[in-house]
């Protein structure tokens, strides 16, 4: 390709709201432009690029027996029905056609790969498979990022596998972990498997993989020693102790406090630690269910947590009336002292081994302080961990302080177990014994362009993007300098025709060259070539046709990007260097 | 790929409403399977091929310089406001994000694509260039048509390119049109080149590329001397003669005939041919003007062709009061006799050298007969062609028939002109003389699916498909043949481990094989092979084995689709065959 020819030249500008590295360099280069908020058109070496990453994960899925399929983009909203997940409160992008039919643009497709497989007669026989496509998915995001790290339309690549049974699941999962690393290093990146959450679905079988990258959305929490990743919103979490020995317990005494809420302003009116004071929420699940959650003052509660300790599927606060209903008081003097029976207490372990700590009365105004476990309330059977969890917190099992980074989620496979299968007639295989059975079921997901902008977060310089080979928009970037103080035009033409020569023979064997054929200075071609980022520069100048000719053949000069130094090469000496 | 692993097994069963071939084979053969009516689910094996299709149009649009691109699948619908196509009457699907953004799901992306080009400063050095894509295009049609011929949702290939002007516009018009022969060649399709309406933008510059095939839903008017093709809805055509040599002018009188409307009806009530009546329709423009057509009886008007002569964008036909209005007569007794001079009259060439011809009067329940040009009505200074082409029609240039078939389009290659450019701000270059000017634009599309179903349409016989091997899913089926009489185990298992290293050996080769290694019987595996049409069947059995062994090397048995006769080969053979 010629650069003169090339759609999508590099440009100095910014968009103002490029904040994130890989949006500016990827803008600026000339890989991808907005169209609207979150939505991308990818320029012609932004589409290389993307298609390059595709056919990695292709190799790698393809490799690991996974089937590609195509899926339609509209899902008929009957199926999503099938499931309860037309109601869901990601936003779902519906749609009507004139015949008054209704579908939801794909953001995840397990009901239509439901719907395919029940239009096949399964059995034991054909168990397990996987299909995968790679198709465009849309997200209703309130807020897009800026650039390809949140966006709400993409494309990605998504699995869905189907066993017979779960042990055969957890062999694919371990297979799927297995190619979603190779995968990854083959384009280029490090990535951590992050224990996550998975919704509705739960189970253990749920990972993320993770790219470390300031420019990341998710704070992921190691633990050095057995060398685990976790997600925020899953890493069990151990109090910060907070030493309170040989202090002895106090008579518990009401304290008026009008109007003073949060425990912020609480402590420095009550004159004590916040690690003293305690914050009692209450829910309701969709059960009906009254939760009352307490833990230590300066924790704060992790919903997705606390669901899954109470096994259920939706925490809603309870509303101001029905509080004053159930404790007697107004909003913020909720404590668990002389609640009704209905209400199902749970504590945090930071509220264990307390001594003279403050809670809410439950009547207004008024604070309790010196509060004491076994005197003033019962100690109870156990104590749960549903904190969200905070840089400087202890991995319980091993009591060693996390290790905090932030995170680009690029894939994650999960277990769907029979969530799917269950809820949708028809989901069943017939089994060796003649029954029929729902199957059990996975799902593996990786973001195209998001997998794309990690890589330009996690490798670039000053000077711009700085590709792998494997997935570079061209192999190598072909620069010819003509002098325009040369005496005669003869040598410019030497050099182009040298250049052109050069471009054709490397593209005869298969070499993707990007030549920047264009007349302007030096230093522009320069800056362009180490923007785009391309793995390899050869530059062709009077200089370097200098050096050697006749048998030994004119001289390039041979660069990489990630090396300052270059060297001058024949022809045959550059062809074995990019082989390799 | 195993065929024991295989997602989408063959059937014997085909869909209730399966007429055509295509869809029939691709459902029996595993290839697809429908998602709502015209939304299809690619298998496995369809959407192999559906690739290695994408594969050759990808290669031959580089090869002529376009460039590929990706562009979001939804277009907000502002854009689609400055061209005023948001109110098209093809179904156009409309979302609305929470956000309360306005999109169009894309059909064809004419503003996305000058929405991306004027983000740059673009001058008369870029141009022209090309940008393509490749993506799921959605189209609300009311019917969709069985298979994949006329769906709603389907993946294009969709071309855009810029030009400083018109000529060099044809430049690259005349390279598409030799790309798209080239890419429909390789895919095993002989097209024809159809001269085709271009809707609102007009002009010479469009044509389809049409399958000779009975499936299609296009009528081709083909003139064997020049061997042009036209699409029925453009094709100019000389009515066919009707002899009235000789006959003298008899004087005109009216005659009643109450009720009688239609032609076929009226010509038996007055007793005279069906050629002598006259059909006249009144429309109006969009720019209010009023117009009479007429044409003998026989024939229907195209509007199209009328739009084009009268140089309007829409022809609405008059509402039954209005025409009361214009003519003082109900509907149906329409004429061109005695109409208010603000009606523009327009003769089609059919109503050339017609003597006593009936034609309505403008009068409730009567007819005139015997109506003659000069004496009761002016000769038109010119008649025009605007009937419905029909079989049997000669092309006026020559005078000789035309030859009808039907036609599937599996492409076409149009002009925009400035229609697009002159519409939208900012759609414009810097000239040489550094004037801003409008771009002038081309487009070229391919539908993937239909492409995929047009090879099935004209390559299949009674036992299946008959597959290119330029797109064929494999390009071997390899069929073991254990025989379930056989003495030993041992012989049978000698056949599956030659059978599975001849699998792997092929395979290390680069040869794409599907192994059907299933415990069936011979008759199921060579029915299903000529079902799913791989080019080469192989076929290992006890038989082929007792054929040379040691050095000459074990026998395989070699059958191409497309032949009756088998042969057997060493598998140095078969390479070679193979590769050829």
């Amino acid at each position: 390709m010629k650069y003169s020819h090339l759609f999508g030249k590099t440009i100095k500008d910014i968009p103002k709201d490029a904040t994130l590295k890989s949006h500016q360099l990827l803008y600026q280069a000339g890989f991808i432009r907005e169209s609207t908020a979150g939505r991308y058109y990818f320029l012609p070496l932004g589409q290389r690029v993307q298609q390059k990453i595709i056919k990695v994960v292709k190799e790698e899925m393809d490799r690991a027996g996974a089937q590609e399929i195509l899926v339609p983009i509209l899902h008929p909203l009957d199926l999503w029905k099938e499931t309860n997940r037309d109601k869901a409160d990601f936003g779902l992008l519906k749609i009507k056609d004139r015949r008054d039919m209704e579908f939801v643009l794909g953001g995840t497709a397990e009901e239509m790969l439901v719907d395919l497989v029940r239009k096949f007669q399964i059995s034991y026989k054909d168990l397990p498979f996987q299909l995968y496509q790679f198709a465009s998915k849309f997200r209703d995001e309130l807020r897009a990022r800026g650039g390809l790290l949140r966006v709400r339309e993409f494309i990605m690549k998504d699995g869905y596998s189907f066993h017979a049974s779960e042990d055969d699941f957890k062999k694919e999962y371990e297979k799927m972990s297995k190619t979603y690393t190779k995968i990854f290093e083959r384009v280029g990146l490090n990535t951590f498997m992050v224990g996550a959450d998975n919704g509705d679905i739960g189970g253990d079988y749920a990972h993320e993989f993770q790219v470390k990258s300031n420019a990341g959305e998710d704070t992921i929490f190691y633990v050095p020693s057995k060398k685990m990743y976790f997600n925020k919103e899953i890493a069990p979490t151990m109090a910060t102790p907070f030493d309170q020995k040989g202090e002895e317990p106090k008579p518990m005494e009401d304290v008026v406090g009008k109007g003073i809420i949060g425990v912020e302003a609480l402590a420095k009116f009550l004159n004590i630690p916040v690690e003293k004071t305690t914050k009692t929420i209450l829910f309701e699940t969709e059960k009906g269910d009254v939760i009352a959650a307490a833990l230590r003052g300066e924790y704060d509660i992790d919903e997705i947590k606390l669901k899954r300790i109470i096994g259920c599927q939706s925490l809603t606060l309870i509303a101001s009336e029905k509080i004053k209903e159930l404790t007697g008081a107004e909003v913020g003097y909720a404590g668990i002292l002389n609640l009704p029976k209905e209400v199902k207490v749970f504590l945090d372990d930071s509220m264990r081994g307390r001594v003279n700590f403050e809670m809410g009365s439950n009547k207004t105004d008024v604070h309790v302080i010196n509060v004491n476990f076994e005197r003033d309330l019962p100690l109870p059977e156990k104590f749960y961990d549903f904190k969200e969890t905070r840089a400087g917190d202890l991995y319980p099992e091993t009591g060693e302080p996390y290790e905090v980074f932030r995170g680009i989620e690029v894939g994650n496979i999960f277990q769907l177990g029979y969530h799917y299968s269950k809820k949708m007639k028809g989901a069943t295989f017939i089994d060796e014994d003649g029954s029929e059975k729902p199957y059990y079921m996975g799902c593996y997901g990786i973001g195209i362009g998001r997998t794309l902008a990690a890589v330009v977060e996690v490798s670039n310089d000053d000077r711009g993007i700085i590709w792998p080979e494997s997935i570079a928009p061209f192999d190598v970037h072909l620069i010819i300098i003509q002098n325009s103080k040369v005496k005669t035009q003869n040598d410019n033409s030497k050099v182009k025709n040298f250049g052109d020569e050069i471009y054709e023979k490397l593209q005869d064997v298969g070499v993707e060259v990007l030549y920047d054929d264009r007349e302007v200075s030096v230093g522009n071609k320069f800056a362009d070539a180490d923007l785009i980022g391309i793995p390899v520069r050869l530059v062709v100048s009077e200089k370097t046709l200098q050096h050697g000719s006749g048998q030994a053949g004119e001289k390039i000069e041979f660069k990489k990007r990630t090396e300052k130094e270059s060297k001058l090469l024949s022809f045959d000496e550059i062809l074995q260097k990019i082989k390799k």
